[in-house]
């Protein structure tokens, strides 16, 4: 015999871009280009056993809600959005009773003198996702993906282990590269007075700030350096996790060809990759619950 | 003040091709076809808190062993691999104290007569993740991903409710699509009798069964039904996780060209697209620990 | 001063499922899963020189017109297809003198005995591109696209030229794998008798058939042994191109670990990779004119 | 019978960075991350049709003198760099008469105040592509990849045929949004004398100025818009050649939830998508001969 376990449902990938005629500086339009994905839970068990659709609302209709929330709030900040659109699921529907919102941002840089040109800005994906539970409360995630970075010194391996396996060189002097992914859960009770696109602003600013300061003997302490200085940063962020490929860059053998190469000729290889995990938290930090489901 | 919290580091996507030279039946060769990812955990606080390496055996070691491993054991299941790397680091490394293994195998086809040919099966990706912890044990959760399946008729979806964002007519007769993410755990004092290969061939021919086989009046239905029929095939699965994206098929309204449509011409769109996801197990199953992590 | 040179413009990637209702062997369902492609040529300057927009079918009323054509013709071939849609853009459209169409077909395999299930086939993408022009005529190019192969022996590469940067060591046993992307054109005369199924599926077959029965001294001479056989399983065609990656598969050193590695453990790198590009004429062969463009 | 037709080989997508130590304003680092790739032809029949590798030069070695040739030049710009690098290897292997060199440059901007760390700049790839032939000579075409920009004004499409598959509105407001890939031929008498990295930010700007400055008609008329502008802007250019998609952004539906949605809400759609190619060329161009092969 077999039992029904977590489960949620929802629609991904909502591709939606909100104008706001003349909402910006001088008059010109604001952008907000988004991923945005819904799933609900609750009590949906009918559904999975005998087909019971009753208290299973459509994606569709979820993709419909978002569309028209766009339309009533304005172009507002993606976590302002998540925050009032997952409770609308719970408090619409009463078998719902957790909802999970999440959005990519994709920026654009104006140009031209006209206010309505712009630019995809590809350097990173802003993301926030809020999961709201009726009885757990609410959660706020936020963060940065794909922020890709490079030191071309100021950074040594050395010390490790040295295991049968263990082949590799230390290092004095190498290139450090990856991609920064990291993701920040607000202390619950800051919701109402954060100013989300200044947060999200001075993060990204702290991630690079901090990746360009800080003189490194590994990928592990460039994490906790960077979760450390979000922390700083911005007060209201409770916890930071990160995910870092070590994007390496290998020193090419130019001997055979009569050529030295004092750090001057890489080859940047595809995989594997080191991948460097880990989260930092503020002192007495809440549990994170559901956040991070 | 912050603290480091949860963290681990390891190698990714060591794309590793093992040949067993006349291994298979009629001396022909047999192909391993793997992406290998390692992971560990353990006493890294002086990594990253303040450089100290001395705990941190090099990604590229981990790498090393992969490889070698791989020589060692010859082309065995990834199962058979993965349980046999993951306890090596903890046994071998004394601060690290948690090991996970994941490895994606892609299949090859023979061809010809001489032993050596193949041509690669794209139809899915077989996975498995093996963690070894010190004091909690080995889980092991095999699965398929991309398994791409497609009812032409035989599903419908009415019922839901309507809210004030429903616009989505009711239908008796859609085309049902997916692609099949599943993830079966094993009991764990089963690792040491399954036949590894069997098991994931009978887990695949069921999903096509089931899949074939099930008329359904919701994906949530037919995720149900993968689950119970993955844990009735195979009796050391304890659990089953399953991610199914509706891979909507719209049909094209041809009237506005004086032709009907009746469920023969379809745009299958990319985004945005239903996600369901969901968990079956098996009575008494035990706790999941560290599986999913 | 300016002027404008050769220009098209079309609807790219119509993702389109036709679906034939009983019309396969014993009442199955028949699927078509495509993504096709239109282009237009023709006297389009107003466009492009004054927005003057008369002769500028939209890519909308293109898309559509595949809709419908694909209504009509039921779930043929797709080179029946793109042979039937690009006149119909010159015949309709008097500023239009030329039309390409392309369709990328991917391919499903029957499962259950339901008749109207199917798992995708993820091995290849079979390829069609038929250009009309009410001057140059129909030219029609059918292909392959990542047909995936692996021998793991009966490869050599000696006999290089070795200039100062050559380190390669000669080798007289390497795996050798590609992804075979070929495309054939067919003489014009052969349009009306050629069984386009049966041709597909020769050329498949003839492709695994000759990768696994080539002995190779380099990729340049496996090209060139499938373009011949192509060439002699199908008459009807008049011309091969291929492009074939080099996927290069390295032997691992492992004597660091004090194990021997005779040709067991392979790292498969991404990047770079070889390249070769090459085509194969029948004695006779016409011109291709605008057939590859 | 058959014969070999056109061919040509080598190494593909060759990662490479180059770092010029303190060769920046200031005494920063300079940074040339590329991916480049070299094909080669000439009298290869050998290795084709007997598999005799005496006129082949391995594609590693060719990886190899990328290495060695950024190593001697210093972080040049691309076009520089391919200049060099094409001639060499027609010069040194006499069977060679013919040798293309590509390369894709990946843009970083400098972050913090060391002159060592720097962010990836993801909004564009430049190109550039140099075919030396022995006896047609040099050719040298740049460019840009995916420098995504939109309008949410300023754009109509009306006045079009209206055939039986016409259903799209004639509208006089619609977003317009495409990715510019461009590619811009040189005059061949130039090349001694451009400032390529002047020429490619000039391009890069002209592109953006044009694209906000011009009220569309068409996106026909947008691409001679961009297409004359470069080669006012730069008259070392002889011709363009542009592929612009027409992303498209469909205005949502929000009458059913009582909403109006004046330009508000729009669903970025992935596929389909127009597609517009076309040239345009200064007076008295030459002949491109083999530039765009």
């Amino acid at each position: 015999m077999v039992q029904l376990g977590v489960n949620r449902y929802g629609k991904a990938e909502i591709r939606m871009v909100r104008v706001g005629r003349g909402a910006g500086s001088g008059g010109s339009d604001v952008l907000r280009d988004w991923n945005v994905s819904t799933s609900l839970s609750g009590d949906l068990a009918g559904s999975h056993l005998t087909g019971d659709n009753s208290n299973v609302l459509a994606t569709d209709s979820q993709k419909n809600k978002v569309y028209a929330l766009a339309k009533e709030l304005g172009p507002v900040e993606p976590e302002a959005f998540a925050l009032a659109l997952a409770p609308f699921f719970t408090s619409s529907q009463a078998p719902i009773s957790r909802a999970r919102v999440s959005i990519d941002e994709y920026g654009w840089n104006p140009i031209g003198a006209g206010g309505y040109s712009f630019a995809r800005a590809g350097d990173l994906v802003r993301t926030t996702t809020v999961i709201h539970d009726v009885d757990a409360g609410t959660s706020l995630v936020s963060g940065i993906k794909d922020l890709i970075v490079m030191n071309t010194t100021g950074s040594e391996f050395w010390g490790f282990p040295k295991d049968p396996y263990t082949t590799l060189p230390e290092t004095k002097d190498r290139i450090l590269a990856t991609a920064v992914n990291a993701s920040w859960r607000f202390w619950p009770d800051t919701f109402g007075r954060v100013d989300w696109g200044w947060a999200f602003g001075r993060a990204k600013q702290t991630i690079l700030d901090t990746f360009a300061g800080t003189y490194s003997y590994s990928l592990q302490q460039m994490l906790f350096a960077l979760g450390s200085a979000l922390i700083a940063a911005i007060p209201e962020i409770c916890e930071v996790r990160l995910a870092l490929p070590n994007r390496h860059h290998f020193i090419v053998d130019l001997a055979p060809f009569g050529l030295d190469n004092d750090r001057e000729v890489y080859h940047a290889d595809d995989r594997p990759y080191g991948l460097i995990e880990g989260s930092v938290l503020a002192d007495f930090a809440p549990d994170a619950s559901l956040a991070w489901t």
